[in-house]
């Protein structure tokens, strides 16, 4: 905060309020260079016990916020807000409470400091990504002719929340709500149907197009699972194929493609390398494949990224786009995603969550990477 | 628009773009006095067959609505935004963009006309409120002494889902993400832990603190199940009451007391009648009762509230509390939503999803109006 003369933050979005604070509860966090205080608006007797913020005020009203800043002098400069995700009502009351202050961005920083992940972090990330693994056997378990893709996806989630998924995600993006399951076949897999440039699904109405539909699966489909994790607020990403009886010389060769593609990013990823070189890595092996077109999609809809951080949500930084410069850093987690969707014909998919170690990466899924016949 | 005084209103958040333009895909819609114009991001080949809405333009950038805007001679005024939800930073965005326009919420204008239903409305709701009553179902074929309530989530979850379940709560307020099952049992029940003013369940970790955790569920156990529904973006609500074994007399009383509160409500619901009065009709029968003292929770948590608006999201307009005073009409749909939470003891829930009629109501949610000895 020094190093950006903000003066005071006030972090309002639960994640952020998780991270520093170590509770969820509805509590606003205010924090200035000398002091950090939580004002809790409900379930104090739990988030007593849950935080590691010593100086507690019950009530989170920002007028509350306005006179302990007052009391500590701080009557105006610079005030950090998560201005990204808190809903222009809230700026607009905070600004009048605070009059004397100009307002910034906080949510770069605070997710710049989420980049790394301590040993806590990590094992939670591990317990995520074995939560997806969960999810990828319960579908080899149960995928046959004749179900539908809407059958699948319960049997799928559920063999995760039985496993201690939190039966949520979190995604910071405004109005981009997801599914813990992505499942998609057949016809379904080459629609990109607007929510993300990767294997969507077309969903059951145009109410929320993604993910599973009423298709019923037949023999010889390709199916896309994508899955999230989450272990006490931590996020993983597991995407993997199936075909449904025999795999076809078409099929194979296109996600071996895939494989070569995701095996040539980890023989090269390393600490020190930029986000962006990750991608020009991929897009270049890519180019050298049979399929490279199709490679993240096709046409105006085609995906530039390979993959992106995951922690406290689905998506964080860094992206591993053309755009994003971030450096590698030990104990990152990533999630390295690849598509390859071929219009007319269907898709495959690969996705793996990974931790960056000192000397090279480390695999948090562990589901095997191959495409499967069931 | 007129009457308000609003020359020109951006909608953005999904929610209001379906109903007023028929699709959820990215897109920003545009409405003037004498216009509408959608502009869409992405997937515009769907959009296209989806809207009702004739004029389409690729991309959906705020400077391609001014210059649509400045060709239709609209370069000032006030302008609506959906200032509730959307981001602090797309209002700056826009507000540096138009910097001739005032700005005004303009969200509740959308929720008051989205309170009425239309026919197809009113049979999604009967559809999602099918699919609650499924899951409710789901827990009484599988509620078992020794099984985990983490292990009966997945179960009821799974339960809705297989039956089109579209696996997404849509909640209008900020950060406050829901499951679609809220499960909690024995000594988690009367637990207030800030979510909600409800039985809540204490989750699994403190990152999510709500619905299932891992407790096992022992004979004698009191078990609430509240679920939402959605089918094809409309949501229901059905809270169920369950008894591991015998159901013993206390049990049964703090049950009955609360069935006939909702009685009272619905002997008494009609169109004409204020939200508010609704409230008071509950509050009232609930201090004529031994555990009146308890109706909604205790102590500093206890809810003002019996209900809420259900449609494209799980909660909106009106709210039944003392401080609405929108006045029942034909064709809402309402979720009646009653708790009884005894310190020490536990909680008994009932809720259910009603239609307003032109005489009385209709229940939506057809679930036994029981306490269940499972």
């Amino acid at each position: 905060m020094e190093e950006n003369n903000i003066d005071a933050a006030i972090l309002i979005y639960s994640r952020d309020v998780l991270y520093y604070a170590g509770t969820a509860r509805p509590c606003n966090l205010l924090i200035t260079k000398d002091d950090s205080v939580l004002f809790v608006r409900r379930a104090y007797e739990f988030v007593e016990k849950e935080t590691r913020i010593k100086n507690l005020v019950k009530g989170e009203s920002f007028k509350l916020i306005k006179e302990k800043l007052d009391e500590n002098g701080i009557k105006k400069g610079v005030m950090g807000l998560e201005l990204d995700i808190i809903p222009a009502k809230f700026y607009l009351s905070i600004k009048k409470i605070f009059p004397n202050f100009e307002f910034v961005d906080i949510s770069p920083f605070i997710l710049e400091q989420r980049l790394i992940k301590d040993d806590k972090e990590i094992e939670y990330a591990k317990k995520s990504a074995e939560i997806t693994d969960k999810g990828q056997s319960r579908a080899r378990e149960v995928i046959r002719e004749g179900m539908t893709e809407i059958e699948l996806a319960a049997e799928v989630e559920a063999g995760m929340r039985r496993n201690k998924h939190e039966g949520i995600i979190f995604n910071r993006r405004f109005d981009a709500n997801l599914h813990y399951g992505l499942i998609s076949s057949g016809k379904n897999l080459d629609k990109m149907t607007g929510y993300a440039n990767v294997v969507t699904g077309v969903g059951l109405s145009k109410s929320f197009p993604q993910s599973a539909s009423e298709r019923v699966i037949k023999k010889g489909d390709l199916i896309v699972i994508d899955i999230g994790g989450v272990y006490r607020g931590y996020h993983s990403d597991n995407g993997r194929t199936y075909v449904v009886g025999k795999i076809e010389k078409k099929q194979a060769e296109v996600f071996d493609e895939l494989k070569v593609i995701q095996q040539e990013i980890l023989d090269n990823i390393h600490r020190g390398l930029k986000s962006s070189e990750i991608y020009e890595i991929a897009l270049k092996k890519a180019n050298e494949c049979k399929y490279g077109n199709f490679f993240m999609g096709y046409g105006e809809n085609k995906g530039n990224f390979v993959g992106h951080g995951v922690g406290l949500e689905i998506g964080e930084p860094p992206y591993i786009s053309p755009y994003d410069k971030t450096v590698l850093r030990e104990n990152m987690t990533l999630a390295i995603e690849l598509n390859t969707i071929i219009p007319e014909w269907g898709a495959v998919k690969l996705e793996d969550t990974i931790l960056i170690k000192k000397d090279g990466y480390e695999f948090l899924t562990s589901t095997e990477r191959e495409i499967f016949s069931v």
